[in-house]
């Protein structure tokens, strides 16, 4: 057995109805800043439930509900100044991934000196170490889809750079997935974030750093995605399925602090940033078949596992996991997307297998094989239609 | 779905050679006292291990070595009592649960006002809350068996009353668990620690507080310890062996924190209360088939899953896990042990039910169903040669 670590320190209250342990929670005293993307977390009233349960536990909270999807580096900064302007005690994240993302980001410039950008580490970032704790955050996921929650990670785009960042010091303090914030997530949405939780499970399986507590961590977001996705897609109003997916998603978040995205993840994130209306999880379920049928060798037994757990129970060569994962996509009516409706053109394929490994190139190594640049232009023109 | 917590901020190092983390560990300055049993840490050259890795990083360390099996309050005051004096900054509990449940004990007393009693809450407890986060604790096991290094729990003896304490400022803020330091655990005490670990597992699995992240835990535990105990029992030396025992041992943990240990645990510790002489993991094993066998009807499908995570692929019964557990304890030579041959009697069972009840009768609210009185003497009567 291979040396491993394990480290997840955040306080995780999971269920319905969860949003009122914020009534009881310790936070340090003083003001919260809710952190959304606007309209839709309002009109659901998410935003005042968040606000109603944390002024029962006596704190006043003022929002900012300006994050765009795909939240960017000025978005970031703006609500920092926000932040410090208002001496805010802690952040929360209330929304999707854009919405927690950018409040981690926040509460670390809350209490660092520069800009977010100086952090990153890949690309054109700074490369510094995150010297001080942020402020504590609060992640409430309306999503199912990035795991954010369960990880330390952010991911913020800098003009066509969009590059994972974070690091220790921004694990949320304490985060609540409560499905009765995500049963309003229309059918499409649904599925494109629902694959992006099944590729971060997968992808911590295939992946070279997966350890024996992360392996259980995808193996059960795997089935709960097999048994449920498909029927959160189509009865979005099915409570049990948007359990399982929320679940799913959340131990997807472990997966990612405890193993690792592999390259299909970097090539997607380059795809996404050159082409911003093209949805992170439709772009890895656009590329998905052609990257996995890289490893049907290296990673057969790996590829099988996660047939057996998205309910393929006699699967015994790597090529049902292949078909397992093209009966999903057409149960949950994503499988005919296609990169050329974003606008995605192949004379640009080099240039996104170049971005891939400059701004999240690590994550090709811990992939079974080394992926060349080839490869990846490859799996770009295989997938595309 | 149930609603439910997810919470274990220790950080968790596995694997063999492991202790070498410590010598970039990121800990307070200043002096670190080592709270272990004595002769086998120092003789094997664990503590010189732990001394030069911390050298490494710059602290020195101290040594307390006359921790018991069965720690008693009165170890817990005296080591407390040097840890105050010496104006200690970080203190390592090395050795078994003994050496660790003080460490965590005297690092809350070094900051904390009055007596490590008064903290507990049951029998003759004082019932006060922990008010400061203690001295940062790291856990280092010489045995797998308490699955302490993952969990916020103490057992500390005080006369006849063995009673669970602790509670989240006890989670140690770094274990290393590292096979290497398990090698020499005669095959008895492998065994007897084994099938606590299992126990731990298994009843947070069978507990009505188990939650879909604590059932993934004890299933992994239990089927790393269906095939490898024995092994690890029969031949010490066995690396991989040990490897597995020793993470189910750890991943046994985690389920304490996440979900409970039933009133099997109860109903040994008070037995173990009034006769220290019989090894804990001893009392378990010796109790364990009557104790199961009252919840074959209420948790039927429990004691199936648990019967095939042992191996019992083509388990469809609750008797399969009699059966299972009946194996295991005779491929690791436990099968015969008596109560009478450590001084057990009869007439004592109303006592030691009385005892169970007062002193953590709160795990018997977790069983399937109520155990009576009259439930508990029976299965004392049972097991009893």
């Amino acid at each position: 057995m291979d040396n491993f670590n394990f480290y997840m320190p955040t306080r995780l209250y999971f269920g319905n109805g969860s949003v009122q342990k914020l009534a009881r929670a310790r936070l340090p005293e003083g003001r919260g800043l809710i952190v959304t993307g606007g309209t839709s977390t309002t009109r659901l009233g998410y935003v005042a439930k968040v606000q109603n349960a944390l002024a029962e536990a006596g704190h006043d909270t003022i929002v900012y509900d300006k994050v765009q999807p795909n939240p960017t580096i000025e978005g970031v900064r703006e609500c920092a100044a926000l932040c410090r302007a208002e001496g805010i005690s802690f952040v929360v994240g209330l929304g999707g991934g854009s919405s927690i993302d950018t409040a981690k980001a926040v509460a670390i410039m809350a209490t660092n000196e520069g800009d977010w950008w100086d952090y990153i580490h890949g690309g054109s970032g700074g490369g510094k170490r995150i010297a001080k704790a942020g402020l504590p955050v609060i992640a409430i996921p309306t999503t199912a889809g990035t795991g954010t929650e369960a990880d330390p990670f952010t991911v913020i785009t800098n003009g066509e750079e969009k590059i994972g960042g974070g690091g220790e010091k921004c694990f949320p303090a304490i985060s609540i997935v409560d499905p009765d914030f995500m049963m309003s997530v229309p059918p499409h949405l649904t599925a494109y974030q629902g694959f992006d939780a099944f590729f971060h499970a997968a992808e911590g399986y295939l992946a070279k750093s997966a350890t024996p507590i992360s392996e259980m961590f995808s193996l059960k977001a795997i089935e709960l995605i097999g048994r449920s996705l498909a029927t959160a897609v189509r009865e979005g109003g099915n409570a049990d399925a948007r359990a399982d997916v929320a679940l799913a998603n959340t131990l997807a978040g472990f997966v990612e602090t405890l193993s690792s995205c592999t390259g299909e993840h970097a090539i997607e994130h380059a795809l996404s940033a050159y082409y911003p209306s093209l949805p992170h999880g439709a772009g890895l379920i656009i590329i998905s078949k052609a990257y996995w049928s890289r490893f049907t060798k290296p990673a057969g037994d790996r590829l099988i596992a996660i047939a057996r757990a998205l309910g393929r129970k006699d699967a015994d060569k790597p090529a049902d996991f292949i078909d397992a994962l093209t009966d999903l996509q057409k149960r949950c009516n994503v499988h005919d997307l296609r990169l050329s409706d974003y606008g995605v053109t192949p004379a640009d394929f080099g240039k996104i297998a170049d971005n891939a490994a400059d701004t999240m190139g690590g994550l090709f190594r811990v992939d079974p094989h080394p992926l060349s640049r080839e490869d990846v232009i490859g799996i770009l023109e295989e997938s595309y239609r």
